[in-house]
């Protein structure tokens, strides 16, 4: 039992040593030398759990979907700009995050690969449906079409937050977009009751495992902060 | 004259050669070589014109912001809609838009070259308070911040269109889009006269240059179809 868990957390540390080799160099430059040297494992224990560096891309990959922090709220729609306000506070700091959108936006690697994409947009096609089901979104909205803007849009924030000059905060402008999205969307009664903020990111985050442990100056083994 | 037309005609080919092999390969992996096999132009035509793969590679991103082909209309927002259409429309027909966005998304050539990102956040930027002047754009509207919206969920939509299983037209995507966000920033009386649609883009492309000789089946010279 012992030995299970060491090997789940060798693998937990291969894979993010592999995200933040991807994420800064780009998954085409990085070399397994690399990623071995970032976490400080043999590379016996390394092709133990990765047959490949395109094994490691398609566990980060894996990684990435998660609405993990995202507690049930009365409004759906308030679980949708949740899970969307947190992503955008969590990518910057965790590279598992970062490195697959990088793999996405990049052609060679999205080709070989593919992306979240798809499944991010059916959270939040989702989302849509049951906060429809509840009277909080316009009868005309299309969910599949509104969720695949949101996560296009979202997209499209990070890269271009990146490209200009200024600081931009990501869930800053993450929570601008989605006030812009959701008037479109939520039903006159409901858009005043959504909290749509940077400042619920970062208060969501503090109640996550990795926002505790960050908080408390430790960051739980495995994890990366 | 006659000599000075021919420089600027070469001067173009080359740059269009230059941004149909970035757009294919990435600027990275792309060699003068297979530009120059591609403009079939000669070594010293092409150092003629360019000092260096660079120099063609901010040639590609000076020739990307462009609102071209976008008419004077009684409504200014009728207007930016139309910018944003087009291009979306014009995108996928021509290698130097595609390139410039290519490389912008790229974080190797996007820390090197910039990007034509802040450009268009502003013409969208002035185009907005140019609409609030007329009492077209909710009072509330911050025009800066929802000209960068624009173009980041620009942005987000064609790299996640790509990415996504399924045949979503560019055009069709982008009239989803400005759908949604125009929403959230006309006033009610001037929401339903706006005209959003991919047939709106493909008719405002059929009456440019490039458009018109597209229909009669001849492309101008220097102009990539």
């Amino acid at each position: 039992m012992v030995q299970q868990e060491r090997a789940i957390r060798t693998r937990r540390v291969i894979l993010e040593a592999a995200a933040a080799t991807f994420d800064e160099h780009g998954y085409e430059s990085t070399t397994i030398a690399e990623i071995l040297e970032r976490a400080e494992v043999t590379k016996g224990a390394l092709y133990f759990h990765f047959s490949s560096k395109g094994d490691l891309a398609r566990g980060v990959l894996a990684a990435a979907v998660t609405t993990g922090g995202v507690r049930p709220h009365a409004l759906k729609l308030q679980e949708l700009a949740d899970a969307m306000l947190l992503l955008a506070f969590r990518l910057p700091r965790e590279p598992m995050l970062s490195a697959a959108l990088r793999m996405a936006v990049d052609p060679r690697t999205r080709r070989r690969f593919g992306t979240a994409w798809p499944e991010w947009a059916e959270v939040m096609a989702d989302l849509l449906r049951e906060a429809k089901a509840r009277g909080e979104v316009l009868a005309h909205t299309d969910e599949e079409e509104v969720g695949r803007m949101i996560v296009s849009a979202w997209t499209g924030v990070r890269v271009v937050t990146e490209g200009l000059p200024g600081a931009y905060d990501l869930p800053g402008e993450i929570a601008r977009l989605l006030r812009l999205l959701l008037a479109a969307v939520a039903t006159p009664a409901v858009l005043p009751r959504l909290e749509i903020s940077a400042a619920r990111a970062a208060r969501l985050y503090a109640d996550t495992p990795t926002g505790r442990a960050e908080a408390a100056g430790s960051v739980p083994c495995g994890i990366t902060a």
